[in-house]
């Protein structure tokens, strides 16, 4: 059976389909009809109008949480109203709060390759109890340094960050299974692995005998979150693409997507495109984790930085990881199996009741439904295809549910909405397809502008998609909006999937590019939202609770600590003297307030790092180095009273030798502190 | 005339008042209704919903440009829709595009105090023709280090950064005047000021002896933009806070808002508000020029950034500047005059008449409007009560036009419909007052949610005020969204004030903290937008413009260029061998693609920088240090075409005189190229 792009002569030329995939073009001819198949009207605009519009003082229905992409942070949306209520950062450094500046979080960036201020973050995923969504966390990963990440939705916070070793383009990533058991992760690109640690350097020609892939397998505390690298598996040198875990019966599976089995090196936009199949690869992940555990796994040298945020005192630390535990699919007999997929497949997704695995070919004109069922009794019958690199390759009829025959071009994502639908994303053509999981035939289309990327159903990949909305998060913008010079905004679209027939809702941009979202229903994560930290809480080293505690201290040579408050409408101390060129100057600032929605900001002039934004009841460091005698002032960055314009200081600074004492102002009178002391 | 706050005990009690005030908390007893003087209804709800909806495929009426505040950068929304188009990287660096990381942007950071990743971002001011916004260039002032920068709006992008020197504090800035020919800028907070150039190490409690504050005056080249700092007035050593410039009449004219004048170095909380009466300055610039040029200007020494990006080859230069001009007031008799203002104010606002001068003390009951033409006799007629510093103070009475009297708690800013309306924001009891500029009567109020600080009118400081919407900027949101954990967005509110009553309209969150913003008609920039750059006129040192000429090259012993194209879906070279431990790497990316909205982006494992984005024409720059032999993938990072995932390649290093040649592919064949070689 070929399912190649080129069976789809009859929707299209195919010179001008060729042309349109080399260009990445979109091919907007399936549908003309904007805002769906109804007819757009006035009465259709006021609807929709009112369908998205959240009257001010009212809430969203729904948190959504889009990746980043290349700006390597989360953004939150509210559903339906597709406003932007805050950018986590997480890979990478945000002026905006100091992250990957203060001296607290940097060491939340650190890596094998040093300080990284920087990644490409894919796929957000939601933990899950039972296979449903339950608001604890976000796994989400870092693309282009190999990283998970876990962020705290109590705090909207990234709290961890674990760097995965033997992994080169952490794209497959990362799948939670339906309790968090493991966090899932798979190469993109396959390197030569050294088996003494790294990767090895050998010629760039020998890619098919010595580049490797690997599937990592992070443990989750049930109760905290804490992740921790239990296995991997080394695969193949393909290319790792996508993943997606089982539900009920498929439960203790997990799926990879792969592309390049031709084991290209080079020119892999042709190389990597010759078969007219790739595979599906399936892993018994919970046997993979006895076989683990039951003394399978081999042990190599590996070097990775696992960094963790103290809830507390929210300083970061780091720890390095220096082994690795691996499988090897050929000496685990039953773990993992591959199943012939359309060319160069980029979605797997399982459908709620986990019957049916869903691969959508990028390049492919049908898309395959296989059957969870028919695989287990393939696997059972032995109906068998060879095999590659010592992995069974199943029968591909074996396994075949059946296709959905022309469900339009490059067809990538596919969700449900939990009543028998899936909803796929065609790039090519730029249209979401609807269609039914029984008899696998096409519904309803809906134009989206354009070349839509990954779509979102809140729930829509777990057991209990909340089958309301539908998120399209296209890759081309261009006259969507204003235009804002040659760089623009990505766009997503918001239609409204509770009905038979889509209706277009909304077209709202996004920060950089998303590639996933995960949504959930606001009553799951709201009420334990925190509102401000606890100062009794606050075990900061240098944190002071009180202003009369408040201090400036030479701790060395030239090494000064400044202990400051700040508290509506000051800061103390307000006056420093004392400091020396060449001093190093921590600035420890706490925020005394224990209200919701009083931050604090602090600046000093000519300072080599970014902003000091302080919650109420924490404890924030900016370091200064004093470089010029002068006068420099510091100040509140975070408009907080009618007095905030006056809550302002300054910091002295002598000439190296001078004999200026230590001095500084607590309330109303100014101290002087000896020359050098210690808090030590 | 006593208008300090204390005046106020009709309205609320003293005591509930002053907590109110030191608490920066809302009082938000005035007016109860939601939704404005209209009862809240369903019908409400629905014509505000059509009111901002902007249906898919339709584009926002208006572009505004809200200041990022401590993110510091310029966030673009549409209105009416209040959706986020673009945030453009000012002061601060930005992952997302490579801002300030990419060797071609970094420079654009350099400052006396070396590179300044980070600024406090305030206000945003549109370039004027005729006292009108013209829609070339946005003006912006970094706070904590002073600068100002100007984004050009055909790319919106920041095209140039300017330090201010003897500033400490730029708050008081950017204030353009009517054709751009000065950009205006005061400083916040003043300093000891040594007259060989920066600041002097002086005791900080000579504060009233040595503390001078500074006016920065910009000449603007009125074709291209470019700045140029053509002199400074030293003022005296108050705290310089908000600026606003003349109309018609008072065309010449910039005002200044003041506080501190009790010149307290500490507590300023209390220190700062002891006088009843801080002062407006006016300052006749065109005369100030004058005396400038006719060498009445002194020189002093000075070091400070002037950094421009270049148009073509999109590379940043730095120089560096060293000596200053100024002028003293005392020595320029008629360029500076003080108007006593009510107790620390805040606001400083000339209507588009140019008669009426506004100014709101935030702890003044009463609002002061003074007479530019009772002003002109005043001085005419030397009405004076005194001087300070050498500077004439003017007699209340003699400028007064009147006072808006109990217009409500906490005045801040004003802005301007155009038909003889002014909007004043109201801190602490949370609304926006509507009052008539004829007789100063109060005719209407809507109440913010919560604390609003700035106000905006499209053109609302300009001579023609676009009057039919305003936008409310609150410093306070708490419960207005979906929480997010101890960190909000800000929030502001769209309201529309076409009608002679308010109607809310819409809240929309914010990215960091706006303090101001300005608006402009799409029709005025959006013609003009910029979709791509030419590749002809790319003039980058390492631009490549066709995939032939892409090389790599060992420039010096440690030092290596790869320049590389890159093109719907494939880099050249894709595989690159040769390189050594310890080598530095620098990728120059080439985008080849002349169409719009095909950025490709670039990355490789492990750099210790960010985000390479390529928007099409154009060449940037990833250095990356080459740390461990073995293998590293790079790939595009921004989805541009059905075979983007594809769009990949490895660079191989080898140990530290290891005999790998330089190799490298092109096309379909790789290239040996001799170990060494230069490009000069």
């Amino acid at each position: 059976m070929d399912t190649s792009i080129f069976k789809l002569k009859k929707l299209v030329p195919k010179a001008a389909l060729l042309m349109a995939v080399a260009a990445g073009t979109a091919l907007q001819g399936c549908s003309k009809t904007e805002g769906g198949s109804n007819a757009s009207s006035e009465a259709v605009a006021s609807d929709a109008a009112s369908a998205v519009y959240v009257a001010p003082g009212k809430h969203d229905e729904l948190y959504s949480f889009l990746s980043g992409g290349f700006n390597g942070q989360v953004s939150v949306y509210g559903l339906p109203s597709g406003r932007l209520l805050k950018i986590i950062p997480v890979f990478t450094q945000h002026g905006e709060n100091g992250w990957g500046y203060s001296e607290e979080s940097k060491a939340m960036l650190m890596t094998s390759h040093g300080f990284v201020p920087w990644d490409d973050l894919h796929h957000p995923k939601l933990s899950r109890t039972d296979g449903q969504t339950d608001g604890r966390w976000l796994f989400v990963n870092g693309n282009n340094t190999p990283r998970v990440a876990r962020i705290d939705l109590k705090t909207f916070e990234t709290v961890e960050i674990m760097e995965l070793p033997n992994s080169a383009g952490n794209h497959c990533s990362p799948y939670p299974t339906n309790n968090n058991e493991y966090v899932i992760a798979g190469t993109r690109f396959s390197v030569p692995l050294d088996m003494k640690g790294g990767t090895k350097d050998v010629s760039l020609d020998k890619y098919e005998e010595e580049f490797r892939g690997s599937i990592s397998f992070i443990k989750v505390d049930p109760e905290h979150g804490d992740m921790d690298l239990d296995f991997q598996i080394l695969v193949p040198g393909f290319d790792y693409d996508l993943a997606n875990g089982g539900k009920g019966p498929s439960e203790d599976w997990v799926f990879f997507t792969t592309y390049n089995s031709e084991k290209a090196g080079t020119l892999k936009e042709v190389g990597a495109s010759q078969n007219d199949r790739d595979y599906l690869a399936a892993v018994n992940w919970k046997l993979a984790a006895k076989y683990a555990k039951e003394g399978k796994a081999r042990e190599m040298p590996a070097n990775y930085y696992h960094n963790k945020m103290d809830e507390n005192s929210h300083v970061a630390k780091s720890t390095v990881k220096k082994k690795v535990r691996y499988l090897l699919p050929e000496e685990c007999p039953g773990m993992m199996y591959l199943l012939p997929a359309p060319k160069s497949p980029h979605g797997i997704d399982v459908d709620p009741t986990g019957e049916y695995m869903v691969v959508s070919g990028k390049l492919a004109s049908a898309i395959p439904v296989f059957s969870f069922a028919k695989m287990q009794d393939a696997i059972k019958n032995k109906q068998f295809d060879g095999e590659k690199n010592g992995i069974p390759v199943l029968k591909y009829e074996s396994v075949l549910k059946g296709e959905v025959k022309e469900p339009g071009l490059g067809p990538l994502h596919t969700e449900f909405d939990g009543k028998g639908n899936a909803y796929t994303s065609m790039f090519v053509s730029s249209e979401i397809v609807k269609w039914k999981l029984n008899d696998l035939s096409v519904v309803d289309r809906m134009p989206v502008y354009y070349s839509v990327g990954h779509l979102m159903i809140p729930g829509g990949d777990t057991k209990e998609p909340h089958g309301k909305y539908l998120v399209a998060m296209n890759k081309i913008t261009k006259d969507r909006y204003l235009p804002t010079g040659p760089e623009l905004a990505h766009s997503a679209q918001l239609i409204d999937i509770s009905g038979e027939k889509m209706k277009m809702l909304l077209d709202f941009p996004t920060v950089a590019e998303p590639h996933y979202a995960q949504a959930i229903l606001a009553s799951k994560v709201a009420p334990n939202s925190t509102k401000f930290f606890k100062l009794d809480a606050n075990n900061h080293p240098h944190a002071v609770k009180k202003e009369a505690d408040a201090t400036v201290v030479r701790e060395s040579k030239n090494r000064v600590r400044v202990k400051m408050t700040a508290i509506r409408s000051h800061m103390t101390p307000d006056n420093i003297e004392g400091i020396q060129e060449g001093d190093t100057v921590y600035f420890h600032v706490t925020n005394l307030e224990q209200d919701w929605d009083v931050p604090h900001g602090f600046a000093v002039m000519g300072a080599n790092t970014a902003e000091t934004l302080i919650m109420p009841g924490a404890t924030q460091t900016l370091k200064w180095v004093a470089k010029k005698a002068g006068v420099y002032p510091f100040y509140c960055t975070d408009f907080c009273s009618a007095l905030h314009q006056e809550m302002q200081g300054y910091i002295r600074v002598s000439p190296k030798g001078s004999n200026v004492p230590i001095k500084f102002s607590t309330g109303k009178k100014k101290q002087n502190i000896p020359g050098v002391a210690s808090t030590k």
